[in-house]
């Protein structure tokens, strides 16, 4: 099956940054075959699309989410302390249905905002998993360990143990690779923490893990090792498996010249919108960069960042980042953009597959609107990107060549039917939250 | 004739928060005439409208923009002293034509984000008057004075008179506010600005002033005159007049010990968007309002923010103050919504008009549906409109009892056909923008 994509800008993210301004791009299978500017022999196809002077882009990919979360958007936003009086509590009563119908809730929004790939941690992570297979995505997905009850253990021993066989349910798939998610290193004991990196190096399989978010992490860590988590972790040898840290909003230089040496492995997904949401700051990616630490930008889940989509990430971290380093040419929009997309995939460890558009490459494209109201005048494709645009203006996502969504809605889903399943399926979630709520 | 819109929740934004969680609202002629929870005796109407449980609130109100500058957007957004190198030399060849059409295209895309009241600053101001005529939104107009050629005054003295002019030809419109718009502080000599002041008594004509937006404006202030530009302007008897400051991003508590003595004439226009996108910094707005002083939110120009809608402010203003102050739970969401329309309001002198769903006010309102995929579950409406939505959301606009949007789309105007002409008229504009951008 050939498809092809013309009348585009398109930015292939490629590492010479290479524009085409009225572009093709042709889809072969699953596969990117061919691509350029417009000529008058382009080359034969199955399904012609055209793209109306839109801008196609790589699939942009979330590298932190908690996509069973959606049942918590809204709830207790600016009250303090939510993680224990509002997460914590009420993830108590989540149930495998309420995650999985919660997860294809999420990639639908995700999918309907260009996002083609994502990082997950959660529980009942096999229901994440059936649902990403259902919604044809890629994603990385980590069963959350945690010294405590939880929905899905009763302590960090089953947590493990459901984990492994996750594990050996999914790992070879083409589109879903198993991870383990460590909630945090201060909600771990030591032996859990390195019975986690012995189950990583067993079946190489990566980990994620919340790091240095929360000051009294930072603290107890000071306190009780006389270290920083980063030092930490990196003791128990989490920087010889394949990693990726969300947050790592205090990282010092020194945790930085240490994450340099295991630059191949060890990655940062940066949550802009939630950290600074929740007043928790700004992680200093500036100097990441300058260590070469590979960075990719994350949503956090629905609760904590409230969007799924990266234009909103995308315009955070501009603005965030440019009063942060006191420098309105930091960061130039196509260096955002960037992040978003390439920088993602080397977070996730995706890029020989997705990333950028080259010929070879699997086909994630996200192809945004230039007619919407917003859009308009377009100087500069990646600054109307980062600047101009929202996650309304995507318009046709593909994933692996299967194109998910066209013309604004998903092509083999109806949200609105997805909705109506989650919501009844809330009824004892709402119940409790309201309860929660009457609380405070 | 008598509009009734049903299966609404309503955040009335009136001074108790009066939220009606299943409500109707009655428009009669361009007023509110009733409003309350849903009964089974609804009044009559020539018109009903079903909210579909979407939620109704004041029209958005966006205290400081430049509708004539969209030519602008997207370009040399991450350029060092952009307003030298881009924006003062292209101003030169901005044409009545247009900037009266840009002004359209801008107050066309406001309404389709909700924003029925606005408070612009520009050259050619009469031209956004006609435009705003046309496009049936309430505004306040300031023709700006700037000591250098402008692209429609050679000097001051020439603007002076054009605004005087304006003044005269405008004022008493039911709709429309002339102002005078003095450019800056430190862009103006002595003279200028007393004559200003002169002109704003003669006609009783509100003024509005970009004010401590600028750090080289704080140096030379406090070089020649040992003063802040706030005490400066105050000593010229500037806070006698009915006076918007926009951006106030440098004011001290001594400004703010100063402002609150003249609070009932004196306001801040808070841009937070366009000023951490230019790295400028926070304003201490968690101060102003301490000092009781009012403040309401602005997008500045389509290039200074690229946005002109209050959704992407308010988001901003959210992760901005909650991170500045360090505390989740400072400013929560109905606070900044308040911001938003009742805040916005207050700012520029309509509070007795828009600004809250009250009996008797004018019929100013915007309507944001939920059921798009970003909107899904609602806790917190507040919560709902600050950190979940965006523009795209915004599904009916009324101003003064007119409906001027409907299911997303103008009533009136045809976007597309504004931007063709829009397009057209910037060719000269085009041309010598990319010979500026050449040079960088």
């Amino acid at each position: 099956m050939k498809q092809l994509i013309k009348n585009v800008h398109i930015l292939t993210m490629d590492e010479k940054w290479t524009e085409y301004q009225n572009g093709y791009l042709l889809i072969e299978d699953n596969q990117i075959s061919q691509l350029g500017e417009m000529t008058d022999s382009l080359p034969q196809a199955d399904r012609v699309i055209d793209g109306k002077k839109g801008i196609l882009l790589p699939g942009m990919i979330n590298t932190h989410t908690h996509t069973g979360m959606i049942p918590f958007r809204s709830l207790g936003d600016d009250v303090p302390d939510r993680l224990r009086r509002f997460l914590f509590p009420l993830e108590q009563v989540m149930t495998p249905e309420l995650v999985r119908t919660s997860a294809e809730y999420a990639m639908a929004e995700m999918l309907l905002s260009g996002v083609t790939a994502f990082c997950d941690m959660y529980y009942f992570e096999d229901q994440v998993a059936q649902a990403a297979e259902r919604m044809q995505v890629r994603a990385l997905l980590g069963e959350t360990i945690m010294d405590m009850a939880t929905c899905d253990a009763k302590n960090a021993g089953e947590a493990l143990a459901y984990c492994e066989q996750f594990i050996q349910k999914w790992q070879g798939h083409e589109m879903i690779t198993p991870m383990i998610a460590p909630h945090a290193p201060n909600t771990n004991d030591l032996k859990t923490l390195e019975a986690i990196v012995k189950l990583s190096r067993k079946y190489h399989a990566p980990i994620t893990m919340h790091v240095e978010e929360m000051t009294y992490e930072m603290e107890e860590f000071a306190k009780k090792h006389q270290q920083t988590p980063i030092a930490f972790l990196h003791g128990l040898g989490y920087f010889e498996q394949d990693f990726v840290m969300a947050h790592c909003i205090f990282m010092t230089e020194e945790d930085m010249a240490l994450v340099e040496q295991y630059k191949e492995q060890v990655r940062v997904a940066h949550c802009i919108g939630a950290n600074t949401k929740s007043a928790k700051g700004v992680a200093p990616v500036g100097d990441m960069l300058k260590h070469q630490i590979t960075v990719g930008l994350g949503t956090d889940g629905p609760s904590s960042g409230n969007t799924l989509d990266l234009f909103t990430q995308m315009r955070m971290f501009a603005n965030f980042h440019k009063t942060y380093l006191a420098d309105r040419s930091a960061f130039p929009a196509r260096e955002i953009v960037c992040l978003a997309t390439a920088g993602g995939a080397k977070t996730l460890g995706l890029f020989d597959q997705v990333g950028s558009l080259e010929v070879g490459k699997q086909a994630d494209l996200t192809l945004v609107e230039t007619q919407s109201v917003n859009m308009f005048p377009i100087f500069d494709a990646y600054s109307a990107l980062v600047y101009s645009a929202s996650a309304s203006n995507v318009s046709d996502v593909w994933v692996n060549g299967q194109q998910l969504v066209k013309e604004k809605q998903l092509v083999k889903k109806d949200v609105q039917a997805l909705r109506t399943t989650l919501y009844q399926q809330m009824d004892r979630f709402v119940a409790e939250a309201k309860r929660k709520a009457s609380e405070v």
